[in-house]
C-alpha cells in the first residue's frame, strides 16, 4: 500500500469513509490526523507520497519522496512564492476550488449592505436614532464587473443574475466566455472597463500579476460613488489610496474580507475608513457542509486521476501561481 | 374632465407623462403636487374624485365626493383602523404592492448577515480585533419558512430558491399553493411548523389577526438557534419575549425592519438585544427606479379599471384590512 497523510480539522466519519472507499481499491492507505496532532502527522508523512492538508509547515516537513500535495484551500500563493517548502522540486500541487458558494453568499451580503447603505444605517441605530430613507441602489437592473471568472466569479454571477442584474461583465486573463456572464474581457482591458463600473467585485488569486492590480490610478478611474468588494487577496488593492477615496466620499463604499497584512496593524487607516465593511478573512468559511463535501469530493476525484496517471483536475502551475 | 389629485415626492417627468397618457383619453385630469405643497393639494382635492397619495392627513381633508383613494404604500393598516379618515364611507381603497423586490433584497441581506454571524464579526472589527472562523450557515441546502405569500413572500422565495435553498414553506390565510414555494400551509397550522423552522421570515400585513402572531408561546416553539426576520409590521411580534430569547441565546438572532412603536423609545430593550439587526423601517425603500415605475404602472392599470367600471386589481377590503 502507498501511504497518504491527511491532516484536516473538518473531516466527518462519512468523509473519512468516502476517502477510504476511493483510496483502498487503488492501493492507497490514508492516515488521518487533525492539526493538533501535528507531530504525529509529520512522523507519518516521512513514508507518504501524498499529503492532503493546508499547512505550509507540515509540507516543509515532507521528504523528497512526496509526489503530490493537495492543499484543501483555494489560495496557494504561499506555496508558489516559497519553493523551499517543497523538498521535491517536481512535487505536484493542487488546490481546492470549492469555496465559490460560501464566498458568493458573502459577496451578495456585502454588496447589498453597500447598495442599501447599511454602514450608515448601523451608525444611526447604534446611536438609538431613527432616519429618513437614504437613496439606495439595487442588484436588480444594475451592472456588475467581476475580476476573476473562476469558481467564485461564476457563483457570484449566478446569484446576481437570478436577482435581476442588468449586466455582468467578467474579466479574466484569457477573456474566454463563461456561462452566466454577459461578456468576459481580457484583464488587460481593465482600464477601459473601470470608468463604467459602479460595482466592482474582485476575486483574483494572489500572483505576481495581481499585486496592486487596483492601484491608485485605477481607483481614480472608477466613477464617483462606486463600490468595491474584495474576496481574493488583500495584495490586489493599493490600500492607502482606497482609504483616501473612501474618506473623501469619492467612492461610495467598500467591503474587504482580505487585507495586506492580515491581521491589519492596529493603527492602519482602513480601520477607520468611511463606509468600509471589514471582515477578518472569513468569506471562504470551512464550516458549511457543502464546502466540506466538495473539498473531499475534489480530492477523491484527483486521487483517481493520480492513481491512473491522468492529469489532475486542480493542478497548479507553481511558477504561474494558479 | 374628472379630477385626480396626485401628491407624491417620487414622480419623474416620465412618470407624470405616463399618468397623463392614461388619464386624459379616459376623461381624467391629473393634478400633481409634492408633499411640501400640502395646502395646495388639499384645495385641489375638494373637486377630485380620485386621490393618489400616501398621507392620512391629506385623505382626511378629502370631501365626501372622493370615490377612490389609491395609497402608494403597500401597508394600509392606518386607513383600515381609522374609518373617520374617509368622509365617504364607500370610498374605494387600493394599495401598491410593488415593494417586493426591494424588500426581498433587504431580507436576503439580513438573512445572510444572521446566517454568517455578522453582528459578532462587526463587534470584533469595531474593536480592531481579528477572529477565528465562527461556524456559519448558508442559504444553500437550508430550509426557510415565510409567513405571508404576497408580493414580498414570493420575491423572497424566488431569491432563496435561486441561491439553492433546500425547502421553502409558505404560510398564508388560505394556504393556497403559490409558485416558488415547496408548500403553502394555512396560517392556522403555524404551531406545527414553528418547531422545525430554523429561519423564519415574516411579511404579513398589519391586521387584527396578525397582531402578536409571534407571541411568547410561539417564540418558545422555535428551535434553539433559530433566526427571525420581520419586514411586515412591528405589531406582529411580541417584542419583550423576543428580546429575552435573544439575550438568553435561545434564538440565534433576529432582524427587524419594523417595530412597535416606531421609532422605538430610547430605553426600549430591543436597542441592546443580542444579535439583533435593527433598521429604521427602510426595507421598502421608495428610491429604486423599479419600485417607482411599478407604483405608477399599478395606478395606471387600476385607473383604466376604474374608468371602465371594472373591479380594481389592488382593492382592499377595509373591514378585513388587506
Amino acid at each position: 500500500m502507498r501511504d497518504i497523510c491527511i491532516c484536516q480539522e473538518f473531516l466527518t466519519e462519512a468523509h473519512k469513509a468516502r476517502i477510504c472507499k476511493t483510496a483502498e481499491p487503488l492501493g492507497f492507505a490514508p492516515w488521518f490526523f487533525t492539526p493538533d496532532q501535528l507531530e504525529e502527522a509529520k512522523a507519518c508523512l516521512q513514508n507518504c507520497e501524498v499529503l492532503y492538508a493546508h499547512d505550509p509547515e507540515l509540507l516543509r516537513a515532507a521528504p523528497a519522496s512526496l509526489k503530490w500535495y493537495c492543499c484543501s484551500y483555494a489560495g496557494v500563493d504561499p506555496y508558489c512564492k516559497d519553493p523551499t517548502l517543497f523538498a521535491n522540486p517536481d512535487c505536484l500541487l493542487t488546490n481546492s476550488s470549492c469555496y465559490g458558494v460560501t464566498i458568493a453568499e458573502h459577496v451578495v451580503m456585502v454588496l447589498l449592505m453597500l447598495l442599501r447603505r447599511m454602514p450608515e444605517y448601523e451608525e444611526v441605530v447604534r446611536n438609538r436614532g431613527w432616519s429618513n430613507q437614504l437613496p439606495i441602489r439595487s442588484i436588480r437592473d444594475n451592472a456588475f464587473t467581476i475580476l476573476g471568472t473562476g469558481d467564485i466569479g461564476v457563483n457570484v454571477a449566478d446569484r446576481l443574475r437570478s436577482m435581476g442584474a442588468a449586466k455582468i461583465t467578467g474579466l479574466s486573463r484569457s477573456g474566454r466566455a463563461r456561462e452566466g456572464f454577459d461578456e468576459v474581457l481580457p484583464i488587460r482591458r481593465l482600464d477601459e472597463v473601470l470608468p463604467g463600473t459602479e460595482n466592482l467585485i474582485m476575486a483574483l488569486p494572489g500572483t505576481a500579476d495581481t499585486v496592486h492590480i487596483l492601484n491608485r490610478a485605477r481607483i481614480a478611474l472608477l466613477p464617483p460613488g462606486a463600490f468595491v468588494v474584495n474576496v481574493g487577496r488583500g495584495t490586489a488593492i493599493e490600500q492607502e489610496p482606497l482609504a483616501e477615496a473612501l474618506n473623501a466620499g469619492r467612492l461610495g463604499g467598500a467591503a474587504l474580507d482580505v487585507m495586506d497584512p492580515e491581521p491589519l496593524p492596529r493603527d492602519h487607516p482602513l480601520w477607520t475608513a468611511k463606509n468600509l465593511i471589514l471582515t477578518p478573512h472569513v468569506s471562504g468559511n470551512m464550516t458549511l457542509g457543502y464546502t466540506c463535501d466538495r473539498n473531499v469530493e475534489m480530492f477523491c476525484r484527483d486521487l483517481e486521476n493520480y492513481a491512473a496517471g491522468r492529469p489532475l483536475n486542480s493542478l497548479i502551475d507553481r511558477t504561474r501561481g494558479y
